[in-house]
């Protein structure tokens, strides 16, 4: 295989922590598992670290392949290898799986070392806060001080917030994409019908599933299906599926239109992929993230001891994180005077235009990132 | 009890039909039930009847109040009565509920005469066409040729142009609120999502779940959840609930903001009163529904045999039957030379604005409607 600009073959590793961490809600792991990978060469004064954040689904897995014959590259692919704009002739780019994940940190699915079995319903519930935490223990464990840069999307971008907000000597820029300084009553409502779809499948037995060998699949496929739609954007939808039928009306609750058998198809892929006990925690970091909070919900305030320089960006069709959320977040940067740019990218897709190849999206980031000093 | 303005004390009739009724999918109905309520006073010509057209999960139960202790008017008790907007001293105001429906028409909870069991799955799928033919059945027994005027809301306004399309000599005018030529791709998601959490709710039972005596309160549930979700604007979400917490942060799966308190309040009372299978053919007939198919798409060519008055109206702040989805049935009808009015309501409440009291919305109501010769 020798795809151009791909950081080609790439291999997971596993840091293993034994120093206790406390969590926000004041439960302590004793010890903990996270699974990586980076690109690029990391430089002699170690200057030139980004850290990738993923967002809800997200993985370690950001770009290159497993093997040759890997079928997918990496969830951020596009973005990230030799001369794209994240360029690993730059940079050394490091992608990791969140504490509570499901591919390869410690997570509701790990056997928990105390009892032999998977924590399961045990598994504390874990924020954002922690994961910036986690990632900054990774960054010890890795020799690196400082990261050139922080780049997230989606809840992601609010981890690449935390950063500048827990660890201001220890980021240089923060590149907050589709992001928002916390969830509408509007996102948390979403949350909360895809975490009821879980939580009362009667195969989530409490969180505890493992034990009797099968998963929450009804409860996922709902909560999956239900994401996408939050992840389009309604024109999107309209012009990929529109009201196109499969084939000719059946006057039944089967597959009737494509806009169904797209929604069935990923809530069965996903099902059969991710863990649910993950999932609803994801939601639940997304839920209570709100550094405003603890200022009256000013977030001026919030970011009073802020040093980064930030890129934030929004796409127009955005409705999960509109455009109107990043503003927020540039407002409160503008009142501290602190270095921002903003662009707001016209786009189709919605959400997931900040996964999607966008030349204008792309160039602003290969600009951007070209200027940071490493 | 002596309220101002209200119709008072009604009680529900059943008319029952003998003759069959083909449906749109090909089942013939051989005989059926549809349970309606009136208010005011049929006039000597039989010109003054109006007849109300309910949306997803209404009833015939739309103005007054069954008993002196019933806590709960009509649904759109609002609206109807002496001196209000759809003012009784005027008008003869029909309501009835739907072919298929869960409050006392025939529908898959009812017993099948053929079988002595409910019908459960074997009940057809009904459309919004079937429902008109129905309607005009029940018109024929109340001895009505012609309404001064039909008016629906969201699935009820797809009725009343459905009856200006199918009927254009028996309805003088057709108020079509908050409702849309057809479905978008994203509507017809989350209704497909919806359909799945109840099919997928293992006391489903294919449909067949009465024999079970269980209902797919699961699944329901979420349903509901989602629509409330669809009917509210963000705006008057975070007006309304914000992100504020009913206790402290509890680092929990139970109810921790006001907004998860609501839905869940909502699913539970929805669950316990409406029946899953009404529910999924209710959002299929809202899925097929799309007079413009059989012209290529072309709503203005569909319209050519309209001869009804129009007044349309939007809310602002609805997204899932938007202003410009109102907009399409407006030009459409401009184009055919129909005489139209079109208001586009400001209004925060989003799709559920329909429902509600607004002093300028009711205005515009009362001003067509007194303006309706009977």
């Amino acid at each position: 295989m020798s795809e151009i600009n791909s950081v080609g073959i790439v291999a997971p590793q596993i840091a293993h922590f034994n120093a206790p961490l406390t969590l926000t809600c004041g439960a302590v792991l004793p010890e903990f598992d996270l699974i990586y990978e980076t690109y690029g060469e990391l430089n002699a004064d170690k200057s030139n670290a980004v850290l990738i954040c993923h967002a809800l689904s997200g993985t370690h897995h950001v770009a290159g392949r497993h093997t040759a014959e890997d079928k997918h590259a990496g969830w951020w692919d596009n973005l990230i290898g030799p001369g794209k704009p994240l360029d690993t002739n730059k940079f050394f780019v490091i992608g990791m799986n969140n504490l509570g994940g499901c591919h390869g940190s410690t997570g509701p699915a790990s056997i928990n070392p105390a009892t032999g079995i998977p924590f399961g319903a045990s598994f504390p519930v874990v924020t954002v806060e922690d994961w910036v935490n986690s990632q900054a223990m990774l960054a010890d464990y890795l020799g690196i001080t400082t990261f050139a840069a922080v780049v997230g999307g989606s809840l992601g971008g609010m981890q690449t917030l935390q950063w500048s907000l827990a660890y201001p000597d220890r980021i240089k820029h923060a590149l907050v994409i589709a992001s928002a300084p916390n969830l509408t009553a509007q996102n948390m409502a979403f949350n909360e019908v895809a975490r009821q779809a879980i939580i009362t499948d009667p195969e989530f037995y409490g969180g505890d599933y493992y034990a009797h060998h099968v998963v929450p699949r009804r409860g996922l496929r709902i909560a999956r299906m239900l994401g996408h739609i939050t992840y389009l954007s309604n024109d999107v939808m309209g012009a990929k599926f529109g009201r196109k039928l499969k084939d000719t009306i059946k006057y039944s609750f089967d597959v009737e239109f494509e806009m169904e058998s797209y929604l069935r198809y990923q809530a069965d892929k996903f099902a059969g992929e991710f863990d649910a006990n993950t999932y609803i925690r994801m939601t639940r970091a997304l839920d209570y993230f709100d550094p405003a909070a603890a200022f009256a919900g000013d977030l001026s305030a919030a970011f009073k001891h802020v040093t980064a320089k930030f890129l934030v960006l929004s796409f127009t069709s955005d409705w999960r994180f509109s455009p109107a959320r990043s503003r927020e977040i540039v407002k409160a940067l503008l009142d501290n005077a602190l270095p921002v740019k903003y662009a707001e990218v016209t786009a189709a897709h919605g959400h997931d235009a900040f996964l999607m190849q966008d030349a204008h999206y792309h160039a602003i980031l290969q600009r951007y990132l070209s200027q940071v000093e490493v």
